[in-house]
């Protein structure tokens, strides 16, 4: 039975017909939100989503059955899982804002298109570099959260009556939106040197995004150049190489003419 | 005929003359935009927009009847064709806003300058690079419209009532106009979690779209790059080739020495 | 007299005393704007600064009279000339604004200080290498001047009631300053398609101006890699001439104990 | 006694430790700003901050008194001596604000933590390259914010009304900010000319910026270009030297061969 499975699991159509169930399923969920068309065709566009929805349950059964733990191992499977997992889960109650969340589903087209998977990939890959300078610019937004819920918490409780609070509008501010006309200056107005928090925050948070940026385009340039200069390399390894046999060779006779006389 | 036709069509006034035409237009259609003007000499200025037009239209025709393949195959014909096509359009009832849009004439002066198409050329080669993250990017803006429209959509129509209109919304906090202090404060309001959605959504789009620039910077460096380090590679090619051919002349020539003795 | 003039000119007492009367220069134009300061003091820094212009007019007439071609040939000289003078020109009736513009004597501190003036410098060598770009940008700033001066003119004469207000209107919406809850939400409630113009000029001059900054990135790096690729290829060539040079003399040495024999 | 000093700094379990405390004291600063939670433990979270205080004010002492020369030469030991003084400066009066920035504390961590402590000093080594293009900016802004306070000072007070007010709004326009609806578009009713003033301010400065970035990235790729060239050039050179190494045998060989006949 297994060899039947994996007959079906590898046939040359089982990839492109989940592809379009998947864009199938997007177009549904996107219908769902018209409450005009629900009007009309609520229950048929229902059950399609519930039809669809069982087949990758099935699909992804199937899978697990085939090789559990291949499964598992592959973060593109339980990506699959997850998503799919969502759609599931009794939304009742406290969950139901879950419901939005089935539209997630879509994003199995990313684990199913190989070019998608590789940008996302390539966007991954990029994060671990980034750690220490987000790590600051954490440590940057609780310090800065803390100082302005302490100092302007109490007159403007709104913006900055809790760290939460603060540390939201410090993420406005950080974007740049509305951070003088809609926040800075109503504070100035108690406060008149409350600029010289601000200021300074959004210099330095400009400063660590900067070089948040500078360090993925240097690592994404680093990559490609070190794949070009490994080739070329290589091949003035091998012309090195090549003059450097020939000489060798030269030496080796003239040595044997020099033993032969 | 058709060597007059080809004599006109190459003489070096001709492109001058139809780009001395096109800046002419430029202005005509400038003019018109003044309400002032237009009372003061609006047949003139129509009547000299007319002319022109007819200028172009007689131009493209020959054009075409010179070498008809050819004009077809040529992106910067048809492009020249397409915007000239605009003006002649009837465009009455609905299509008359099409009438604003005959100043896309202007655009042959892209065609006209070779450093402008050489610039546009070489924008569009950027393009299909950025295939897989611009799809990437729509498929975020798909779902989060989708999850907004049906979380926000009936407390916010204005914002979040459709899918277009979240889609635009979701455009409008990504370039991060007044995405706080004119949509999200508001709407965490009525939704305290609303933040869960759209500060996500920002980095993440954020985050797409600087590897999407990073991506046209790493490949505009890229065959830059490649274009001196292959003029550097063949000078060291010939380098290494002519250190290789004089050692293999000496071993000829060490060969020769000793099958002469 | 010229060599006394030579003298005083090149003495190295002399630019650091210049440089010391710009700044001072600086100050006391800074004070000028303080209404307190100028009340209490008033006469005393008009009388200051006219002191300092009187040095400024001397110094630049000497300049002038000791090599009047090498004067008129310097950029920066002339630089020097121009912010000068625009504080001898009289400044009554409509000119009275110019007024203001005589703290731009102090843009002399970057005529003065070498790295300043080499900064400046290499901001300018970046500029010929955007010209075409920032043409093309021209070129779309007036297309869209124009269709939206035609489409929304009337409606909204504030925005975009001639060609003027259209394209300083678009360069609010190119900057993303307010462009969606300040313009395009407002406009739309007219013309509910006004997106299909706004959001294609946005995503336009983004590109644009992204291939203005890739250029001039490219750019920098390229002249920097250059020099050091090009000492680095200088030490190979000088490498490889070595290993040619002992091989022909090798095969000379050989063809002479050929001959030899 | 210093013996014993020494060996309790070294001691494998000192830094940890000392980590754990800034951490749990940026915990117990966090818990704050909360006043329910300050209602219901204040006293407590206010003696374990006192305690954690203390631990920090002893262990510096004990750094100094063991190394008091090396204390004073380490920028970080500085760093962490004053943000420990800041707290223990009395706070009463005109200085109360400052006991919000006893958070500063939790900047120790950087100091704590090599990984981050290597971030901020690649930070800070970029710093020196930007000196020139910030004084260029800072000269812009001076010249910018004196013209704007002579031109618009009487007629917008709140935003133009001193040299420091101009100075703040011109860098809410540099930022972008609301410059167009909030601050242009208000001025440009009595003064309808006042875009030739902050148009041309907005583009200088972006240029200024973007340079300034341009630097910070070409600086950082220069670097690791550099880095990587180094090892490829020395393995070349080996090579060469290989070569030329064996041709000079070779040549010697020859020429004993001759002598030897």
């Amino acid at each position: 039975m297994n060899t039947a499975l994996s007959r079906l699991l590898n046939h040359r159509l089982f990839e492109p017909v989940i592809m379009a169930l998947i864009i199938f399923n997007a177009i549904i969920l996107a219908l769902e939100t018209s409450p005009t068309i629900m009007a009309f065709a609520g229950p048929l566009i229902l059950a399609l989503d519930k039809i669809v929805l069982g087949i990758f349950v099935v699909e992804i059964i199937l899978r697990m059955f085939h090789d559990f733990r291949g499964f598992w191992r592959d973060p593109w499977r339980i990506f699959d899982f997850l998503v799919v997992a969502i759609a599931i889960v009794p939304t009742t109650g406290a969950l139901s804002a879950l419901r939005a969340f089935r539209i997630l589903r879509v994003l199995r087209l990313v684990s199913a298109v190989p070019q998608m998977r590789r940008v996302v990939a390539g966007l991954l890959t990029a994060l671990p570099g980034m750690g220490s300078i987000v790590a600051l610019l954490g440590l940057i937004f609780f310090v800065f959260s803390v100082i302005s819920t302490k100092l302007l918490g109490e007159a403007f409780p709104e913006w900055f009556g809790s760290l939460g609070a603060s540390a939201y509008t410090l993420f406005q501010v950080m974007t740049l939106e509305s951070w003088s006309m809609g926040i800075v200056r109503p504070v100035m107005e108690i406060f008149p040197m409350a600029w010289l928090l601000f200021v300074p925050f959004i210099i330095l948070t400009a400063f660590a995004v900067l070089n948040l940026f500078i360090g993925v385009i240097v690592d994404a340039m680093q990559s490609e150049n070190a794949e070009n200069a490994h080739d070329e390399r290589e091949a003035m390894k091998n012309e090195s190489a090549a003059i450097l046999e020939e000489v060798r060779a030269l030496r080796a006779e003239l040595a044997a003419l020099k033993a032969d006389r």
